[in-house]
């Protein structure tokens, strides 16, 4: 293959860091893709996080030492976080969404790939800067959202599920209350799922009194494991007080009025 | 901002296609984003349709007409597809994963974002070309594979699950027979998850009998859809009949010796 140029290396290393976020590439794994010297890619790669700023895509960062090299951080900053939140808002709240029994339609959204990883980027920019081991989730509407956010993060998503099956293994089960209504459900996760002495976010798609989120919150203490953050989509603003003390959402659910058709739903960043 | 360089252009076109896999963009849209000429954006194109090729990272491809433009279809072609599936074959044959009744642990490898997304492109890749409206799972290891394919494919996921939820609207229940040991499940959907004359895939990530397979393809049916494709990430040799004629694997399990502590497991590109 004949030497490739300055915007041919810049295209390939914008192309790889931008499809493997959080992961750190050497510089010397550049130098052998391209068969050129480490201050050609260094000077490159202060090419790209400079566009990369410029255009809103996100930030490309350095590590220094032995395991050192360079990560693309696919960081939404507050601006982008407020439009993304507004959008989000005027897709949930038509109408047409609304279920008689005043629940809201949001599978399409949840299971979009593009507006998933959205909400993946914009959930793990919110948590920017903290040591988080693993993304954790609860069966079944917010594993898409949790896994972006895992993939934005690059860290293994684990999911906790309300019944255990033949390919968990060991399994740690608990019972747990539902803050809204205060049934017992039961959540559990292979003891293999995660280390002790972890961090763990959690992500969901939804929270009204906080049942499942203190449920986690809980059940990480049987694996010796912190809960250091709590991220939904959507919260409700009734119950003010939940069940957790900290959270993290993209929009607040005010009110759903089945007789007027209206959603009352604004983003958490106005 | 002042006026951006060809190597500028190039780095910020590769990786927002990167990002939006078979997501169409008109080269009008990037002759705003640099304002600049429309040839310009076109010679930009080819340099990166040539660049992408070079290096193994998928296609580049045009759309001419009034809704045209360019996209990135993160395609894996055969070669890469079998080292990746001897890779795969490698994690998975690992003693460790083996659960005393027989049974093989992965949902760490199929909760990763990384492994995850190669997989979906990987399977992705193996429908290529194919007329495909929804990508189909069911909940619930399943879903993040399925995620990633309709991601490399930039269509909507659809998950089925084994119970409605409030949040559901309408749903259509089924029953269906387990192929493996004849235990009825019943398995449901919104009925607003899927318009009429719909083309469908369905991705999972284990297939033994095809119950579950032969099951969606009812369900389909009473969505007066067409199940157009299934493919998997690991299927089973044994029952070598299975319930639906046509799928396809990445990889096969022959056998789960658990007295030698032997898994064997092989690439189905080899």
């Amino acid at each position: 293959m004949k030497k490739v140029q300055k915007n041919g290396r810049i295209g390939i290393i914008s192309s790889i860091l931008t499809d493997n976020p959080n992961q750190i590439f050497t510089l010397t794994h550049f130098c052998d893709v391209f068969d050129c010297a480490k201050s050609t890619i260094s000077e490159d790669i202060d090419t790209i996080r400079e566009l990369f700023q410029n255009y809103g895509l996100g930030n490309i960062e350095t590590v220094s030492g032995a395991a050192g090299g360079v990560y693309y951080n696919p960081l939404m900053n507050d601006e982008q976080i407020k439009d993304f939140t507004k959008e989000l808002c005027s897709i949930i709240d038509q109408p047409d969404r609304m279920i008689p029994s005043g629940y809201i339609y949001t599978n399409d959204l949840l299971y979009s790939p593009q507006l998933s990883k959205k909400i993946g980027a914009a959930l793990a920019s919110m948590f920017n800067g903290q040591e988080i081991d693993y993304v954790v989730t609860v069966e079944t509407k917010g594993i898409p959202i949790a896994l972006m956010t895992a993939r934005a993060l690059n860290k293994p998503m684990v999911v906790v599920r309300n019944q255990s099956k033949l390919t968990d293994g060991t399994v740690i089960y608990m019972n747990y209350i539902t803050g809204s209504n205060n049934r017992i459900k039961t959540m559990c996760l292979p003891t293999r799922a995660i280390k002790k002495g972890s961090k763990v976010l959690f992500i969901d798609d939804f929270m009204k009194a906080g049942g499942t989120a203190k449920g986690i919150l809980d059940l990480m203490q049987e694996f010796q494991a912190e809960l250091v953050g709590v991220g939904v989509l959507m919260a409700t603003k009734e119950p003010e007080r939940k069940l957790i003390d900290d959270f993290k959402t993209l929009v607040w659910l005010d009110t759903v009025d089945t007789i007027n058709k209206k959603i009352n739903i604004y983003s958490a960043f106005e």
